[in-house]
């Protein structure tokens, strides 16, 4: 029998594409879930001609659950994200970090069928989370990637008397000024130019400055070394600039990926104690403390809203690339 | 020459007298003050019969400065605390957690002279912090002792996903309460009577529970894990009626200090992985952090105000010792 869906799907050609599709019946751990939101992510963009369903932000109501689930039942609103399968069994699932598995088979990697562009999908149901009442799905779908993965080092790094430096306002830089303000902690944001800065304080940042035509940052008037220092931006950023009002064994964190190298100061880094940490998609427990916490605290996603058909991610996706997107995209049925 | 001073002194028979003082003149790296505020702590109560100056809670304005300092200058708004003078050579003073060191001078062990109840004191400079600007001195003084004592175990073992219990609305309670939501914990009140409930609702908890005369605390209605559990109350508590609703792994900090044992449920302690942590009076750098978390994040303590006078002292430590404070006493200068 199966589950007949709609799929909007990128074709080799790089074309979104609709597509009838009929997902197979259930396994016993198996959920089918409606889709009714899916944020979008540049990963989205970046997956530009493997034939495959976009879309890895997914909120939805579930619509009927597998012989062996038990912890989600129809009717309830769930989310879940990139991860979608681990192997369980290797050091990294023992320990808890299965988003480090070697044998993982995320979004992009496997099981194309799995995005979230799609009238009904089906997922495991270990991989999916309760949306907090308190969250809407609007606020609650682009968390479940951009927002979790702000988040994690935000969580493991960050304590509440740092002073937190976030370089881009971003659709994961805007969270970032959130959840870090929200922290307690210090907020203080590089920006290319003016226009962002009252957006910023109210996102809850103490300090801004705008590096746009500054080819010395000592010049920005940074008066107070900055602890841990958040790279969002999509472009890659000139380290060394920073360094200057760095703390000493200051941590930076870039969370956007770029082509090549990352270039380091060397003595500096060596000198000063200074830690550059990787961090990539997050964990299902991240995630689901995300929601929480958001939830708690206030926390809400700058959301530009589009259809879930086909002209809707056509054009939510050439925003996205164009980098016009102000904060992040929410794809939503109507 | 020395500094003229008017001491409220606790005297060997438990009264409080004045008595003029001439402290000497300044060392190098000392420091006199002109006090302003001072909170007062039970601790002061405890020294009930040693000769000394009471008050360890001190704010007060920089009067005139020894050869050797360079942080401060006459009329800088300074605060100070509890530590006072540590051996510096330790294997704790090495490390920075010289709130530990064997050698430790402190108040009401060490220089009987060093309270806050006077017109005038003198401090080592290296123990001393600047007030931030926009936090008021009324607020500043009671962070000196029991605000920073309540805020070290939050930033040492409390994240933004916890769920943080905090056991009675005390003076420390009251900050905890405050201190762990601008941290974006969620909080949960244990307190004796109802009384307080729209009290802590408004610090920031998000869940009340009004313990007296409830013998079994699993009636009432916990029903999520609580994974940090503050002890602020200065009864002793019965922990074993927490056990059934702390997380695996959950963590106790008992902040104030009781005579005889501390009592344990042993086999849920082993099989659960509990931990009690103690947590003493904070380190000149949580001191410091403490004083500006709170200026960023509008932390206000809840004061009764008394006159720095013989009256004023008396009628504070009675209320203290009956237990009747809301929260926080502070003594200041007319």
């Amino acid at each position: 029998m199966g589950f007949e869906s709609i799929q909007l799907r990128r074709s080799p050609s790089g074309k979104i594409v609709q597509k009838a599709f009929v997902h197979p019946e259930l396994d016993a751990d198996e959920v089918a879930i409606k889709i009714t939101h899916s944020g979008l992510c540049y990963t989205d963009v970046h997956y530009s001609t493997t034939d495959m369903v976009l879309g890895h932000e997914d909120i939805g109501i579930i619509h009927s659950v597998g012989s062996n689930v038990s912890s989600v039942k129809p009717g309830d609103r769930v989310g879940w994200g990139y991860p979608n399968k681990t192997c369980q069994r290797c050091d990294l699932c023992l320990r808890g970090e299965d988003n480090f598995c070697a044998d993982k088979q995320f979004f992009g990697e496997a099981d194309f069928d799995q995005g979230s562009l799609e009238t009904i999908t089906m997922h495991k149901e270990q991989w999916l989370f309760k949306v907090p009442e308190g969250l809407s799905s609007e606020d609650a779908a682009p968390l479940m990637c951009g927002g979790s993965t702000v988040w994690t080092p935000l969580v493991n790094h960050v304590k509440p008397y740092h002073r937190v430096g976030i370089v881009g306002i971003s659709g994961l830089g805007h969270l970032a000024i959130q959840f870090a303000s929200k922290m307690g902690a210090d907020v203080v944001v590089f920006s290319a130019s003016e226009s962002k800065r009252v957006e910023a304080l109210q996102l809850g940042a103490n300090e801004f400055y705008a590096t746009k035509g500054v080819a010395d940052y000592t010049k920005l008037g940074v008066t107070k070394p900055i602890d841990r220092l958040i790279i969002s931006s999509s472009a890659k950023v000139d380290l060394s600039l920073f360094y200057p009002f760095l703390s000493k064994q200051a941590m930076i964190t870039p969370l956007s990926i770029g082509e090549g190298d990352l270039t380091v100061p060397y003595g500096p880094t060596v000198l000063q104690g200074m830690q550059v940490s990787g961090s990539i998609i997050a964990l299902r427990f991240m995630q689901s403390k995300a929601l929480e916490f958001a939830a708690r605290n206030g926390i809400h996603v700058v959301v530009e809203r589009f259809s879930m058909t086909l002209e809707g991610a056509n054009a939510a996706l050439a925003k996205l690339k164009e980098g016009k997107m102000r904060y992040r995209a929410v794809l939503f049925k109507d």
